[in-house]
């Protein structure tokens, strides 16, 4: 099973694209669209083009992406849901099913800790994924999409402890962060 | 000129499409896209399928849209954002500059009021464009593409007391409804 994790953002956009193959998590693409300064109705018309395309080239079978947004100001939220629509048009034109989940639940199911921080969010993207995901948007984006796989393919006994393994070997650089554990 | 009036919306999106052809307005087609119940992302892309048809059915040379939300919760704003970026997308990918106008300068441009009360807006499609948008989302829509219209394109004198004609035969009908003047 592949799936698209998206991370919605008008000027930046994160995208991670994994695959459960048998018991191992692989990171197929990751990165960040950036649709540049143009008038807003062109960076959506970029970003619908540019995740049909990213859709396109890895046949995904799902699409994850966050669901709940508390605490933003009306006007944020306005911004937000602009591109949040058009990131779900982009699957649901391919056919794709969308999943939402909540960003706890999320940062939860990639690190083991609903409060993990940004820095926290990219060592486990190269830790659990082997992806240099420099932008935090692409690791949350690559989050979000493990979140899916998690949740909806149960992992085989040899992931899961690989994936604890991996966490496990996280915990110092965490702590020397300052990030949740 | 030809431009496409569009109030956004997830459920119901209103749409209008007028020409000014000379020193005369011309609704062209108006309604309100109805998506049904299914998951968001589906609705969603039916929008911007449906919102393509019409841009290509008129050949629409601009697409006009309500600007700012104030006053909104960040829950409905970012509903209102998710069909608003659909909307702008499916116009920019179709090539159509998008414009943007407050509420009140839509309503003013339309009814003469920048407190112009549905029913009003609903009454001024009728005068205005011999329209009987019987829903509101449809008249907002008209109003919006008329305000593009006479912001852009200067009305020639006879077009002018045209609409001055239309509206004053309107304020009867509205000082019953109690609407703003």
């Amino acid at each position: 099973m592949i799936v698209l994790g998206i991370d919605p953002g008008s000027r930046r956009c994160g995208f991670g694209v994994v695959e459960r193959d048998g018991s191992r998590l692989r990171a197929l693409e990751a990165g960040v669209l950036e649709p540049g300064d143009g008038p807003l109705a062109d960076r959506l018309a970029f970003l619908l083009q540019a995740l049909g395309q990213v859709i396109a080239r890895h046949r995904a079978d799902a699409v994850s992406v966050e669901s709940a947004f508390f605490g933003l100001s009306a006007r944020s939220a306005l911004v937000l849901g602009q591109a949040r629509g058009v990131a779900l048009a982009a699957a649901a034109r391919a056919g794709l099913p969308v999943f939402e989940y909540a960003p706890t639940e999320v940062k939860r199911a990639f690190t083991g800790s609903g409060r993990a921080e940004k820095a926290q969010m990219i060592r486990t993207a190269r830790a659990l994924l082997g992806v240099e995901a420099a932008l935090a948007d692409a690791a949350d984006a690559l989050a979000v999409a493990v979140c899916h796989l998690a949740r909806r393919v149960p992992a085989p006994a040899a992931a899961r402890r690989r994936e604890a393994e991996a966490r496990a070997a996280l915990r110092p650089a965490v702590r020397r962060f300052g990030g949740a554990r």
